[in-house]
């Protein structure tokens, strides 16, 4: 059978194709995509949701002057196959190679980048406006999950939307998931629209009753008028059409002919208007279809089966620690109240502590802001609440940690997974939230070195009391079989984790493991006695101690940009004294570090304990 | 007359008025806050509109039993008089007086405190689903206005509400305002609930229609069935029910028997309940009510004419001179589009100027997130997108800031009003954004020193093309009469304003006129010559001029943290090096800065120049 996707260099070749050829390329796309990701990893489920989709949408409209926007960016990859990319795609989130979402610098189609979800509505918007300001003609559209159309972002935009833009076309992605089953009140409305056909029911026992009456046959057709008018309130979307945009929906989204169809109607049309399309995550693909939240994002499997590729001995994450301390808490403490956002799998809380404690257990959809500020009014009310969120989308919530949580000193405490370097790139590392973090007021930031200190960390901070984030990196921390038990957390203390009298590395989480090595290096190569030191709290920080160990050279290690991170508090403190020397190891505020390998990315940007130890030997030697 | 007021210590109290003096109250209530605000400054409209609403709430709840949460809190202070707060209400906004918002630590019945808008309804949540899990028997009530109600974090609290909640009570303050008149979807909704009067049009023409026909007005009768499953889906408030909320309304907010024979009937509702209020802002307060955006928030005024007290020769203030500008800029560049956040008056951006480039200027209301979003796709189609927001609620769009304009290298310029401290206290000094902004790739930061460099940053800023944010305090720059033109702005190229030998102060904005102030005491009482430094750009950093001024004492000034804000750059530069000294002064994250008036609190916290030449001086005496 003819490779029909190789013959496909741009959505111009797409619309070449026969009848039948279109017709046998979402299973070859299928395909591809299934192969890519089982060896690269990535975001399987959402993808193989909108094939048809994508191709309608290439088909009807004329990217890139016809401006496609998508939201996330993780469902893209079809996109991302039609637009010139394929020959690359077995790059997939390789260090330079396809990046796993929309991005801007990767291909003219990449109109607007993406990762974080709820931006595409507000972002069309602007392309709207600008389009019609400065006469253009392409269409705008704007692909967003049901999901996303929970979050706060798009429904600022949506509300907006009649005001400021004409035209635009919102397609509405609808799994009825986000990443986990979707909630909420927007999530039960679109179901409604799609299954309690309201209008044919009521207009149904409308003729029921007419009938009734002599003459009633007539009045059904003299009705019609009025008919019309109740139709207007009675259609599936009047939630949209109330907010003055105009809907159309539901449409099979594996129809290719109904997709184009609908499409071709709406592209013209001169005002905002919704196409809801109805997709099945996992499409086409069994394992996936039957597990969409497992195979939403995943790393590599065998795709005959489904079956995921372990690393054979991989030690339990910070994330599977983290799930199994809270439900051994949530246990002991009836107050004790769990705040999701769309990732709670992802975040280590199980299916089991979801069902175990219905009653106690939140997950508010992709609303990191309602997230936060409901957990405030939880302490608030007495309860002791533990949200749990990935650093990167944490930041959508500063201002309501600050706001809500800080300056009313209430005990929330927060566990920010991923906080550190992800595979998945700029969008995605956590690595910039403890710059707004620390300039709050009352919040103490902790962060774990390993798999022991985490649980002791959630209890210390539920036990104080106070407003507490908790930082980990995806994975495990990697320690030695060796590695000694922690001593306790004390509040606000730092642990010396090696002794040495030449320089001190001062390391957040895991990355005394690195600094260890670092010291290694520099006893065996160089003969300097190196003391590393696990700071434990970023704040309160332990500023006596470090006072200690400013008379000999000092090294920061972290994995965050030194802006903001544990760089500047160090530097902070010794600003203005006579320390012989300081270093500091973590990212550049203005680096954008890309996708890729986490191990390969930190040896190309220097994050190595030789690197380290080169400089702290160069410290040592100059002091 | 006898005067009520005095004699209500707690809502108790109230409960024990007559008919007679009820109805006497809300006049009383007009007074004092008119007469109050006239001298302290404060909120003046919102607070006259929701005088009869408070004191029903405080009838028919009992607080602090039952839990009252204000969205913003500057609708509150009815409420601070009729709970205890009355005989120190004359302290309002004075340091160590009442503050002008709800404060936990002010009051019991201040259950949750605010000042940033769109929270109440996420934290009365968290108020609910822990009264239930712990047993309590208070209710919860949130009093939103429909300004907030556009805003995103309420609209992810309603999408989670049926889900997680029973029974909450969601007041809404409609007053077709938010400060400016509302815009958006949801407030074209609430109109049209007030005046369309749907159902009842409807209902009319379908009895015009059967009476058309024989035996019809049986009909009428008999379809009264059928009517009634119609009704549920014509009335007003279907927008709310079909989100699973039951809707109330609307209900004359100025009317005190129907407002509490309202909130008596949802009092024991066991669903969320939306109580449609609709209140008139500057109720009872001719000019307030004709003017109610001026009379929003308001300095001091003479209380017969509504007259503003402005002080004599007063110079014109950033805001002044950023309208002034963007004016000029918008009639040169016909791509210049700008955003505000509901809060364009307050940012000087004059009613002339939205009428004139109607086309160009977009309120989106209190979303912060969507305009900058907005901003990002209007800067991605070819628009230089100017985005003006006070510093304090541009923390709500600090993700946006990252990723969908710093990350992507958009120019999306923001100007930052309100950077600084001001006199409404914590929710509203805007001296944190810095520490974040800073962490973020390609994005300048830019600080004009006085009146003269605001202009010439907004236009290098916008020629530059690239992310940047420009941050200028309330007021004016307080620069002597004789202060010189300033030199050319160069990018990211510090400026000295003063020469100097012994010791270098590094400035942020206006603060170069305190350090001028220093540098004079330490010439004249010391002997010492110091260098004033403006740094004008925080981001890119004059790092080669900060280097050669290394080798004496360096002292920054910053009105922000010094976590993450100047202090910190400095710092970091200084690390390692032999400088023989270095003081910061700005404020510590973890100390709350009051309310109260700015030189006041300067002066209590040890923001004076006075202090700083101590400082500096026993810097170079060490040196």
């Amino acid at each position: 059978m003819e490779n029909i996707l190789q013959n496909i260099h741009s959505p111009e070749d797409l619309r070449r194709l026969t009848g039948k050829e279109l017709n046998q390329l979402p299973e070859e796309i299928r395909e591809r995509i299934i192969d890519v990701v089982s060896r690269n990893g990535g975001h399987l489920a959402p993808n193989l949701g909108t094939v048809e989709l994508t191709i309608a949408l290439h088909i009807v409209f004329h990217a890139p002057e016809d401006k496609i926007l998508w939201d996330v960016g993780h469902q893209a990859y079809t996109h991302k196959l039609l637009t010139g990319r394929a020959d690359r795609f077995g790059t997939l989130r390789q260090r330079g190679g396809v990046s796993g979402f929309t991005k801007m610098d990767e291909s003219p189609y990449d109109c607007f980048g993406s990762g974080h979800s709820g931006t595409a509505l507000s972002a069309a918007m602007g392309f709207e406006v600008a389009g019609d300001l400065l006469h253009k003609d392409g269409r705008v559209v704007a692909v967003v999950g049901d999901g996303a159309l929970g979050n706060g972002i798009t429904f600022e935009a949506l509300n907006n939307l009649r005001s400021a833009c004409r035209g635009l076309i919102l397609v509405v992605n609808d799994n009825k998931m986000s990443i986990a089953r979707s909630t909420g009140a927007i999530s039960r409305i679109l179901n409604r629209i799609i299954t309690a056909k309201l209008y044919n029911r009521v207009k149904a026992s409308l003729k029921f009753v007419l009938r009734r009456f002599p003459h009633g046959e007539n009045m059904i057709g003299s009705i019609r008028g009025l008919e019309s008018s109740l139709k207007s309130l009675l259609v599936p979307g009047v939630f949209f059409e109330e907010m003055g945009i105009r809907y159309i929906g539901p449409v099979n989204g594996h129809n290719l002919a109904e997709l184009i169809h609908t499409l071709r109607r709406v592209k013209d049309n001169d005002l905002p208007v919704i196409v809801h399309v109805i997709t099945e995550k996992g499409r086409g693909c069994k394992y996936a279809n039957e597990d969409p939240e497992l195979f939403h994002g995943i790393g590599r499997f065998n795709p005959e089966t489904g079956e995921l590729i372990r690393d054979a001995g991989a030690k339990p994450t910070f994330s599977a620690v983290f799930g199994r301390t809270l439900e051994r808490l949530a246990a002991e403490d009836p107050k004790l109240v769990t705040v999701a956002a769309a990732m709670a799998l992802g975040c280590g809380i199980s299916h089991e502590f979801i069902r175990k404690y219905r009653e106690r257990f939140f997950d508010v959809g992709i609303a990191e802001e309602h997230a936060i500020a409901f957990a405030a009014g939880l302490a608030a009310n007495g309860c002791h609440p533990v949200a749990a969120i990935y650093a990167t989308f944490s930041q959508r919530a500063l201002d309501c940690l600050f706001h809500d949580v800080g300056l009313q000193n209430l005990p929330v405490v927060l566990c920010e997974d991923r906080a550190g370097l992800v595979e998945d790139g700029p969008t995605h590392h956590g690595i910039h939230d403890v710059s707004f973090l620390r300039a709050i007021p009352n919040l103490a930031i902790l962060m774990p070195a390993n798999e022991d200190e985490l649980p002791m960390m959630m209890e210390t901070a539920l036990k104080r009391s106070c407003p507490a984030v908790i930082r980990y990196p995806k994975g495990n921390s990697g320690r030695p079989d060796d590695d000694p038990a922690p001593a306790p957390i004390e509040w606000g203390k730092a642990a010396v984790v090696r002794e040495g009298g030449d320089m001190s590395f001062w390391c957040a989480g895991r990355e005394i493991y690195t600094a260890m090595a670092a010291a290694d290096i520099l006893e065996r190569e160089h003969g300097i006695h190196a003391a590393v030191v696990n700071v434990r709290f970023l704040k309160p920080f332990d500023e006596a101690l470090f006072r200690r160990y400013l008379s000999k050279p000092v090294v920061t290690v972290e994995d965050h940009v030194k802006q903001g991170g544990l760089a500047s508090i160090c530097a902070e403190l010794a600003a203005g004294t006579p320390c012989p020397g300081m270093a500091s190891f973590g990212w550049e505020a203005d680096v954008i570090i890309p996708h890729g390998s986490t191990a390969q990315v930190r040896k190309e940007f220097g994050f190595t304990p030789e690197a380290m130890a080169e400089a702290a030997a160069k410290l040592v030697r100059r002091a």
